[in-house]
């Protein structure tokens, strides 16, 4: 078999082999393919498209090109989460310990964020102590013990989706739904879970600008998912603006404290019962959405969520006392606001240029190298559809170095749009899949 | 300026500006822009096109990405000419002296052959002691004192081609009219003649095997080569079965004298003489096609275009004794014919195949590396739409390894199709733009 001949197949239109696609990756993960003929492929790809097939070969190969997660010492279905990203996205911290409290175990491999701010981990982080560096007979045995562990990705999961996705990011081969959808799912099946839960986000924030490219990324992917032999279920879910009012790492881990108290943004709460709701169904605990929706009640009204975060924070090392009391985590220190302009209504907060505020703040990470600053960021006082007159406070920044601030409260300040005509406020639930 | 960005407006159906195309050709040239980017574009290229303007930028950055040869020291006009190459195309040997004994300046490069037969140096090289590795000044004074002169490719002309060239070999992305068109072209603009004249292959043994892309890849090259500030006119010619009656490197430069005399196979002279009265045109010693056959069959009669080759020959320091008497060329060991089976017609001849034949018997090469053997190879007795009874000669294979000649029958029997009905005989010119 030559790459040659594979790639003239796809161009001139062909359907290729299951062989032939484990030939491709296997070859291209141990170097004996070079990435011109790759991207060429890639690029064939982009204009040719892959059938349902070839897209679950595709996917497949690169989850197996590297070690599959073996979680069966774990005892009852595991249930794996995956958001696709976006502005003020806290979800796995309030969500992963309510659906633990209801008997879900979550076994969850995270990483480090790239972008406006940290990942979970250094979300976690900002419990002093935590450690996601944990040994895997010690991931497992808190799993079992306590439903729920997080560890950091020290094993290369899918390689060969690593390598192909740094070729296509520089080869302008990124925009295909086949190739996006293989390269969420095959890290996933090779985490290990029994079923997957997905948030697929839509909007001026999210990958997926469009709805109907958003459905369609979830659509494919359940199916991918589902091919696999795996329980899939996804979410879509809106990023045109902000998710929940803060954004910055221990702002974030406040306001999922306050969620699993039952005092979070109306918005954030819908999104994590929603995919929660799923998740319990996923694990069999739950037989439709309204048992699940009211079982996630329940933990958060009887304190029984808040618990299961303060316990898995301290199965791995971490100080839990901010859990209970938010006024413990470190500080920014200063705080500055933007204000209303004007009179009207806000009509949209441009998400990415609210993202970029945090990350000029320090919140984010730009490179792999930069250290991020966990007490700074961003609390939205107003979101999309608010009523608000002139000097009425939009959002307020916190940070530790005045120019800084300087700089963030310009790009926060035009990322509102204030206007006369009152907007139709959208759900964050678009669509359940 | 990013590479990035170039790839990505191609893709989505852009046209790369003048300086973008530059940009990317001397980037690449350089080695600072990567093989996988490259590819990536040429891969969109293929989807979505050049138009004219993008196809004769590329052919310019190419051409100037080295030295573009400056030929104004030679006096009157300089003609080139160019084949898209074939089985049995000899043209150049027959037809530069017959063009240079009219009066028009031959100032040509050629390089070696890969493939059925050697190439024009390797052709030249059957007349002992000629050398193509002549100075510039030589080559120069030759060209001025006897109107024609070879050399080999020392100098790297269009090195960008080169390199784009073999990353298309290797990533199918060769097919496509304004990649093709503008590598030929980049290179012949660079070798610095002032009008030039193709001869486009068609059929079975040529690169384009359907009529119509030959015409649309020499009308493509014929519109460049104008809007480039050259006098270009092509020919498309058929390649459908072997040119002439000779295969292999001897053979072929006895046919080449032979049709200098006037005894050459009727197909091989038309060519020929169709190519050589549109050189003779672009030349200005001839003001139509008809003025042009004239000229070339009186330099045919009156011997000066015979006298012309072995001028040539003995300036570049060859024996050029076999111009007059072809059995002083050394001749192969052995010689075996194949017969027709059956009565009937040759309805066919597959091209490629009489050149794999030829190419066993020794006659090519199949790496860069590979010696050629000058003696061997193979004359064609009958040719399509001749009849034949059973044991007629086909043709006759000329060889020096009787293993090699066994296989090399086997394979040129197989080429032969016999039929029952007559087929049409096809002309050796399909169209002149």
């Amino acid at each position: 078999m030559r790459m040659y001949d594979l790639i003239m197949k796809k161009r001139n239109g062909g359907k290729l082999a299951k062989e032939e696609i484990y030939f491709m990756v296997d070859g291209y993960t141990r170097g004996e393919i070079p990435d011109y003929q790759m991207s060429a492929m890639m690029m064939a790809i982009y204009f040719v498209g892959m059938d349902e097939e070839e897209t679950l070969h595709l996917t497949m190969a690169m989850a197996e090109s590297g070690e599959m997660l073996d979680l069966s010492q774990i005892q009852g279905v595991k249930v794996d989460k995956h958001s696709t990203g976006g502005v003020g996205d806290k979800t796995s911290l309030a969500l992963t310990p309510m659906v633990a409290a209801c008997g879900v175990k979550i076994a969850k491999m995270s990483g480090r964020g790239l972008g406006h701010t940290g990942g979970t981990i250094d979300k976690l982080e900002s419990f002093k102590g935590f450690s996601t560096e944990i040994s895997t007979d010690q991931f497992i045995e808190n799993v079992n013990k306590i439903g729920i562990a997080i560890m950091g990705q020290t094993r290369e999961l899918a390689p060969a989706d690593k390598k192909l996705y740094a070729l296509r990011d520089v080869t302008a081969t990124v925009d295909n739904m086949s190739l996006i959808a293989s390269s969420i799912m095959s890290k996933k099946l090779a985490a290990g879970a029994d079923a997957i839960v997905l948030d697929v986000k839509t909007g001026s924030g999210a990958f997926m600008k469009k709805r109907a490219d958003a459905f369609a990324l979830a659509q494919e992917m359940v199916r991918l998912g589902r091919n696999a032999g795996r329980n899939t279920m996804a979410v879509v879910s809106d990023m045109d603006q902000p998710l929940g009012n803060a954004i910055g790492n221990i702002l974030e881990v406040k306001e999922a404290i306050a969620t699993l108290k039952g005092q979070g943004p109306a918005d954030f709460t819908e999104l994590c019962l929603s995919l929660g709701s799923l998740m319990l169904i996923a694990g069999g605990v739950a037989k439709d959405e309204q048992e699940g929706r009211d079982k996630l009640l329940k933990v958060i009204e009887d304190g029984s969520a808040l618990s299961k975060l303060a316990e898995f924070v301290k199965a791995q090392g971490g100080d839990d006392s901010p859990v209970y009391d938010s006024e413990l985590f470190e500080q920014a220190a200063i705080s500055e606001a933007i204000v209303s302009p004007d009179y009207g209504y806000v009509q949209k907060i441009v998400c990415d240029e609210a993202g970029i505020a945090s990350l000029i703040l320090g919140g984010g990470r730009e490179t792999k190298e930069s250290v991020i600053d966990l007490t700074v960021g961003i609390i939205l006082k107003k979101k999309v559809g608010d009523e608000v007159e002139p000097g009425d406070e939009l959002a307020v920044l916190y940070a530790n170095d005045p120019d800084k601030l300087k700089a963030a409260k310009e790009r926060l300040q035009n990322a509102y749009h204030i206007g006369k005509q009152k907007p139709a406020k959208s759900s964050v639930i678009i669509g359940v899949l």
